[in-house]
């Protein structure tokens, strides 16, 4: 696939502040800044959006180059000049409420773009701006989404569905019913309980040499990606949160979740039915037992297993002792 | 979408009892009676076949309104007058021989109804009676079954499969892959080990607001419904077991999976992998930390883990007792 | 279905000895000898390739039937006389090096059989050489690859992927959005960390009155079949891993997960979210609880829970020391 021939951008949107403002009810700075889309206050460009809603991420106000920030108006004194501040007493509330205005349809028809040798049935359904690469398989009742891309020599089984923006490098197997790049769960809660959803304006980036088994679901980003690295080997039934980053060569087995923003390192080998919680990170070349349950970082690389989780040897001594007590109780 | 003007609906069978004795093998009572469904003792009309398997339904029968019971000999006594006893020393194996008889064909094809403004991909597949409301969008290679209703504004993803009879709100979201309204997970057993299947005549409500993940699974009621009310959100790869009752804004997390016959009061929040037995309540505001297993109703709200189930601070030391146990092992 | 009058025959590959070897870059003997697949020590027949990785499987060598064995040095004259020894330090990557050549197309067109009676939706998608039995329902954009044979009576719900070479007996039901015959998950492993994919090239056997889940899982055999007897129910989201054995009316609830080549005897039943590691067997008519986590082989039928594995009335046993050692602790 010849990416400097094939133009089909998926285009931004850009919206003026005044009109955001409006939209989510928040007094309007006088300016005419277009406003491109929404990022952490780490990442946020110049024509973009930000937040701050936790303490925690106030280290990264002095230096964000966002445009505008949503924010209370106790910390509206540590933005750094030039950035607007959107006064609110709810920003990460009035930040989910602004990711619909940012979001992209789901689903659009229009020209795609399929190369030589490709094989894709006839009942594949393809969105606008798509592109198909060399040699790729596509095979029955499988959906590709607005402006994904696929390279050269992927098999796609059936039954599968890629959501919008998603990017597929080369020779990656995806097996039949998985889910690629559907929307993370988040949502920002508001007082009387409800739940309003965070769109999410990010991607799934999966690399090559990646194969991913039957009904896997791989949520896209909230903002940025979700993303596989070259060679990693998913099983079947495995959940993959929003901003998760699989290191290269880790092996996923069947059923398990890694919750949103979890990074493996490489090699990384998680056996089944085991999960993290997020916002951590796990060292290469650590292996997680069966059913470990990862509740905190892991720095030091070895076997680990059990919910919480600890050394693999010493759950197994850990067991040996309980099954003691219990023989001791007449168990 | 004008309820009032659409007419088309999903028809009762209507089979005399005759017809089902003879069927299942019964001794026939004299009457030209028409049954038109099996239910429950509590909930069974005056045309409904209900039966008593289990002596914990027993208080049941003297209010019953059903017109005839499947019942062994000894129980025939307790029923009041009026409504006939089916006398079986297998009641619970003729109820499943007998769901058989009442089933609908889950496919049907037939006239439809698309309101104004939906969004439906040419690749959709409708059933007869289905109704997708105004402003609906349904993505490539959904399934749509026979009298399905989608209300207004709801966004359906790709390879989406919706059972008949199904009944999704104003607003709903429901990902890829995700498959609403199987046959919940029900047998009969015979004396030589043999499964009987019960085939699942109720259906799935989902109410407005809902979002459900990707690859999730909701099975249809045995009788009577299954449902997930207002402003509900679920995950990807959860599984909800027939006649659950999901609360208003409740949230299940990744690869939950509820036994059937659950009932979730509002605002619970289930963590990833956490999972109940059958028949129990969980109350409001509760939250089961991920992994929980809830093996009994909860009265108190709080916040609960592990398995079995306990009041997570409890969780949280017995994993430090433990730990301690294994130091001085020299673990 | 008259499978007599039904020719239409997956034909074997047939490649010559030396072209393996060229493929594999192994040192090649003189002979002409065709092979026509690749099997196990125990099962491998005169057309086909062996391997011995794991000393453990020695003990097959000497009556192994194979024309050709990809074996290390050292092993060579532990071959019967007859056997072709072909030389390589690392059996099991050559193994899955070949497995690519005698990996058949996933899809292909061509000619398939309808029987009398069949209700096929127009949307399916059937492969070459497929035969859907007599009174078989096949609904809305369900996929049948190639070679596939489901039998007389059984009903696939929509969006079903059932991968090529799949045996499907009578009255079978399958619900929708499961995957049947993927890829299991294996692979060989580089020295420095990559991961070789094992192509599958055995297949799946659904025996007669099967009920299978929503969303569900099984993947094909590597050699050989993985087999699930007659009249076993299996509910939604559940892994079944390459190579398993099912015995006759097994129970499998929601959220299993079965790693490869574990054999389950007939009446075995186990509870939502119960696993089992490979290569073990569970004796006939035993239930594993909830949860359970099976490590070892089960000889003696009962009812076992916990992880790892004891039997359930110890697993009590043990929750209620563990209670009471946290009330001493004043939890």
């Amino acid at each position: 696939m010849d990416n400097e021939k094939c133009k089909m951008k998926n285009e931004k949107k850009e919206i003026s502040l005044k009109e955001i403002c409006e939209y989510l009810g928040i007094e309007c700075p006088k300016t005419d800044k277009k406003i491109t889309g929404i990022n952490t206050l780490q990442d946020a460009g110049e024509s973009e959006i930000s937040f701050l809603e936790n303490k925690k991420y106030e280290k990264f106000l002095s230096h964000t180059k966002a445009a505008a920030v949503l924010i209370r108006k106790e910390d509206v004194s540590k933005l750094p000049e030039g950035v607007i501040p959107l006064i609110t007493e709810e920003p990460y509330l009035k930040l989910a409420l602004l990711t619909k205005l940012f979001a992209f349809s789901p689903w659009e028809e229009g020209g795609y773009q399929i190369n030589k040798g490709a094989k894709v049935d006839s009942s594949v359904r393809i969105g606008k701006g798509a592109r198909i690469g060399k040699n790729v398989t596509v095979m029955p009742n499988t959906v590709i989404g607005p402006y994904v891309e696929i390279d050269e020599g992927s098999v796609i089984y059936p039954n599968v569905t890629i959501y919008r923006d998603t990017k597929i490098g080369k020779n990656v197997i995806i097996h039949g019913g998985s889910v690629i790049g559907s929307d993370g769960f988040g949502y920002a809660h508001t007082k009387d309980g409800k739940h309003v959803k965070i769109y999410h304006l990010g991607r799934v980036v999966i690399e090559d040499e990646v194969e991913i088994g039957a009904n896997t679901t791989v949520d896209r980003a909230v903002f940025g990606e979700t993303r596989i690295k070259k060679g990693s080997k998913i099983d079947n039934l495995v959940q993959i949160g929003h901003n998760c980053e699989i290191g290269e060569n880790t092996i996923l087995v069947s059923q398990v979740g890694l919750s949103g923003s979890s990074k493996l390192g490489q090699n990384v080998i998680m056996g089944g039915q085991s999960a993290t919680a997020g916002h951590l990170e796990i060292a290469p070349f650590t292996t997680i037992a069966a059913r470990g349950g990862v509740t905190k970082s892991i720095k030091t690389p070895g076997v680990y297993g059990g919910f919480p989780l600890m050394p693999h040897t010493s759950w197994l001594k850990l067991q040996a002792i309980l099954s003691k007590i219990l023989k001791k109780n007449n168990g």
